[in-house]
């Protein structure tokens, strides 16, 4: 048994239902469906996880929550706890940009930027909560976060009726892990192909290695797949026999973004095409009659940048 | 009876079900229903009405199939044509951007630019069918047109399992003329919100005329809805009781454009904003309970103008 179960999922959806967009699946053409979870409000999947920590932790203590991200996880937070009325800190790096910084206070969160890099904000952002006994949420690597998150392969499974494989973008492996425990029943459950940037393998890596390992972080998706090591729960389940970790080229991940708007009208980030950009550059090439879901999961992006 | 019946509909959905998307609905709160057209084939709803006209003629005409529009009905019969593997010519008048022409010629059309005005190039459109026999695809005044945009109306039904009150945009009156035909069963059906720009009113202006009549044409909805005179075809059904016409200003119109982005992360091109205007102002109040769906239906806009 890992960390999360399906029936944590299922508990889950009961507890985020009412907060979270039950973000639409588009059949784009004959066995190829998108879950359109860049639709998602805040701008990403990240939602479903925060809601879900905050909501199974019952009441909230004084302090509030905190969280560690200028991105996506900060976002997803900031939105959660305005919804349920709970104050947010966000601890951001030093170099977090001022739009982004912007952005989660427009969301009412308070700002701590401390650190040069992402680790520091991260430290910084447990030490408060173990002074004040405000309830952290963790960007990947905890049980309600990943369930919270696999809800969307719940959704996946009801509204396509099943498919035979998932294409879905891993960083900390949160989502990919959610998804996985979200689509099986009894055990099985459709192929999840955990797709990464090249330059970002934290999987890839940790399968070779059979443990955790940091990697280095850049390229395209780095704002948003950045985590530098997988999560302890999320590669528990990810190393499992029904995922397959696959790697994309930034690339192939540039032509994915813009063909999802160019051809698909859908203005993803980077990391939300990530999982396409399998698909599209032929890294997985489906078998005939094979049913794919791809999530496409974010889009927190300049829309400026779509056709450049 | 008028000229498009609640049958011609249901034929128009079985000729082009496998050539055009079934868009996805969005619940974005309780109650309110997006339906998000903006993500169909060449970025807007058009491609229904000529996939259906095209079909229902049968056998193409060796001079294929002529419409005028340097906008979404171009790129829609210049989709529709290239999928049937049939010669499209589009007219465009002489001041169409040569960005619109070139993606009209990338979808293989052969383009004439013709007149000063839209009308001098649609007359020339007309010209050439009659002279040559080639199929013309009418922006919106044929039966087969309307039908065919009608099948948006039959999707949102099966969808949703009914609403209350559609909200839909009108430039020419072929896709609201559509959607009341289509979301009607046996007369009854829910409203229709007939969304109008201010400064483009053709049905508005028909109806105090009683009959279509000119209009100015300006502002921002201009360069998809900026008919002159309402469909006459479109003007029999919407003049019928199940339809309210309004009309929402250029600012509301931008403010719901630029919503539909930061809330919604849809890209939506000014007409496509329209519909959700009239709610978002507060033209269009909904009861307590009623269930109201909103059209999102074009998405032919350059993203860098979202945020701007």
């Amino acid at each position: 048994m890992t960390a999360v179960a399906h029936e944590d999922v299922l508990a889950a959806a009961g507890r985020i239902g009412g907060h979270v967009l039950r973000t639409p699946v588009l059949e784009v053409a004959p066995g190829l469906t998108f879950k359109l979870e860049l639709l998602q409000h805040s701008g990403s999947f990240k939602v479903r996880g925060a809601f879900n920590r905050m909501l199974a932790a019952g009441e909230m203590p004084p302090g509030g929550v905190v969280a560690a991200s200028g991105g996506n996880h900060g976002l997803a937070v900031a939105h959660a706890a305005r919804a349920l009325g709970v104050r947010a800190e966000i601890f951001v790096p030093e170099v977090t940009s001022t739009v982004k910084v912007a952005g989660l206070r427009a969301l009412g969160a308070h700002i701590t930027q401390t650190g040069a890099v992402y680790a520091e904000a991260a430290e910084a952002a447990a030490k408060r909560a173990a002074e004040t006994g405000a309830l952290q949420v963790h960007a990947y690597d905890q049980p309600e976060v990943i369930a919270g998150q696999g809800t969307t392969g719940l959704e996946l499974l009801e509204q396509t009726g099943g498919v035979d494989t998932v294409l879905v973008a891993v960083g900390g492996g949160g989502f990919a892990a959610g998804i996985t425990v979200g689509t099986s029943a009894g055990g099985s459950g459709p192929r999840v192909v955990a797709v990464e940037p090249e330059r970002i393998p934290t999987l890839n890596a940790a399968l070779r290695a059979g443990e955790p390992v940091p990697v280095q972080v850049s390229g395209v998706g780095a704002d948003a797949l950045g985590a530098t090591t997988i999560g302890g729960l999320a590669f528990e389940i990810l190393s499992g026999p029904r995922v397959e970790s696959v790697l994309v080229s930034d690339d192939a991940i540039v032509a994915a973004r813009r063909t999802l708007w160019e051809r698909h009208r859908l203005a993803a980030e980077h990391a939300g095409a990530a999982a396409y950009a399998a698909l599209l550059s032929g890294v997985h090439r489906p078998e005939p009659g094979e049913r794919v879901a791809v999530v496409v999961c974010g889009s927190n992006t300049d829309p400026a940048t779509l056709t450049g």
